[in-house]
């Protein structure tokens, strides 16, 4: 299995903020946002390892901006790292002025999918070659995060997690 | 503003899992337990503060376990600590068996939410009291969480996060 | 099979009133509470019986007060009385004042849920010992709202539903 | 204001079951019927009144047969009899056999709505005048149907339902 | 296989337009205008030629009017014309104001479905007999619309459409 | 005004085929492919025009293969040519192997978006310079189909559609 960059995995949701899918505050409801991530990120996970994908974990989402009604919203998911069966995909979320046409970054999600056959077991996929800066910085904090992920999920020793251990001393 | 402890702001949401909820595997969709829990979220941190809320960022959702299609689900939201305006919320999810009644739990997710006025402009909150052995525990952990997420969205630095830090040394 | 109390089957069920989910006057649409109820009933028969359950009837649904968008609903559902394969639920619908916290009673539904096998066939369940005061009110009630339903139904004869007809004399 | 006679409100909603309205036996769910009957029959009260409707009280449905998905379900509504403000709808629900085309009753429901103005005041609304036996024996049993909701909404002493204590002597 | 009216496959849609359907505007959204003809189509190919229909193009729809939130939308779809195994259907759309009952025409679609074995096979269907002056304009206009949609899928050579031509010289 | 290219309108919108979208032959719903389509056509609309913009009319959608449950479906929208206030789209939608990656057309569908201002008039709007072959092709085509589309609205008499006319002699 020869290593993709990145860009193979690229996938592009965009679509609108409809009514229906708006809080009290009538911005798109952070819930909406967290399912459309997924939905781009399972994409992602696919196009780059060409099996069944399951979510793993959510890793990080942050949310920075408020998405109002009637926004045209653009969701895009690439790997940012893969190891043994699981993927790191990193989503961006970008909003569009329609008059400038401008692009705002509005958050950011990590998420992490599982490659399985058919009977639900883990399996093999390729590895990932970053090309860019921003993927090369992605790739290197991939692993800091998978232990992070780990550590909160009691799985982890601290102690045991050098890589991360060395951001902090 | 009098402290609150984090049964206070227990929401319950029991649900069936529907056909149109699901992926190719006829499990629960991700992103629609990943919506769910936002809902539940949302609730407990408005019962807690009395304000409107916003969602801040999720930081951090273990799926261990698959919900199959026809599955009763029931999300538990309590916040966990408070801080000046935003709290973090726990939410754990469980699936119960038809037959033997027994109960199972298949994930786990951590928000953060901050309460806002009508302008959006953050305000002061009451701050939480645990009281169970697992509310203490996750009392003490919200910090180094809150820390973490901060390193994450590039708002601190590794070596100031000094809570955080003591876990690795 | 030994009898179950009313709790036993209590199912809560708290969520938003999202916008796409109201009338013309901004308020929770009929249908949408109808069909929430019906979710949450559903599971109160199925927690009491530990068997497959179908919608049998909607013996009765009071529309007190309107629901406004952007209200806390919960929905609280519990078996009332148990017939041989049939049950009685009592769904009772809140709404919560964000500011003060204060529960308001919107609504109240009556729900007769069947047990079946996988074929479909009734099968016999427990029976209900109901414990607090409402409790055995609704119980002492639903033989009369069976006789009802069926005369409703067009299969009793009015003069034959003695329950129902000491009411009247 | 003159009277109307049922057919004048009748409204007719032909739809298909698709798989994301099922339940875990493949059939229509319970609650998306009671959702759909509600929808008709607030358009067949608005039609007869020509005011803004809300749903006042579900009266009674019964479910007698499953609708598989895949099925093309007709709800038919018209007002069966009109009081001061307050209407009573009855939704007969139909599936058609693809093959053979002949149409087979599944299940009915009896609703009641309320004419409003638009600060949500009941008012005034034309009477029904029945033409067929149907109509008829459904502007019959209003009345009746009516005392009865009141008595299990606790607004009316049993001993004082004249018009239905007659059914039972 | 004996013809059969327009009349006799005559499909009924009456519904709401609900908010969370709307588009910026607050007017009932495209999309979704497109989605309950296409329902409404199928249903009426179904009920002509009583198998299984699946959506084989859409030759035309005009929007002429936005339908406001709060709208009571009736969609009434016709087979005007069948082929061997596809059927051209014509879905008149209509809004009706609340107050004086007066009907709007609001658009018009013009559908085409294949019946199809189990298989997915095209089998033959019935033909149509016209009756009113509008259902035999459209059945004579609906060979030269099925001439047009294939010149436009390039099936078709321009000079060739004899029916069509006849229009233009 | 300076002119644009079609490129300069691009929209993208991959996503997944869930359950609830599906017919009864576990395909995504026509209806369902339509509406998404209308949406990817509206936003490559506004980012041509950057203005409201309202459906017009379909031109033509054409479904030439079935798109089963699990699909990853991708719709690439972008404006074939503007006229004064109105554009056509064109819409291709493409569905691709999970293990090949091959990318294989399923339909493709022409709309016609107009640009309007806040009171819902009609605006002036950017020209089109097509670049590639196809959207040569496509702008040359354009003038036809829009001449069709006033014919079947009956707005234009078919002797006076020159263009066109030339199509068949």
């Amino acid at each position: 299995m020869s290593a993709k960059t990145p860009s193979q995995s690229l996938t592009t949701l965009t679509d609108l903020v409809l009514p229906g899918e708006t809080n009290y505050l009538e911005n798109l409801f952070g819930g909406e946002v967290l399912a459309r991530m997924d939905r781009a990120c399972s994409i992602a996970a696919r196009r780059h390892s060409r099996r069944i994908v399951v979510t793993a974990s959510v890793n990080h989402v942050a949310f920075n901006k408020a998405v109002p009604v009637g926004s045209v919203v653009t969701i895009e998911a690439k790997v940012s790292r893969a190891f043994k069966s699981s993927m790191e995909i990193y989503a961006d979320v970008w909003i569009e002025d329609r008059q400038s046409g401008e692009r705002t970054k509005v958050n950011e999600g990590i998420y992490t999918f599982v490659a399985v056959d058919e009977t639900g077991k883990p399996v093999p996929i390729p590895q990932i070659t970053p090309e860019t800066d921003l993927e090369k910085e992605r790739y290197e904090g991939a692993l800091r995060r998978k232990q992070l992920s780990l550590i909160l999920a009691g799985k982890l020793n601290p102690k045991e997690a050098t890589e991360l251990k060395a951001l902090f001393i």
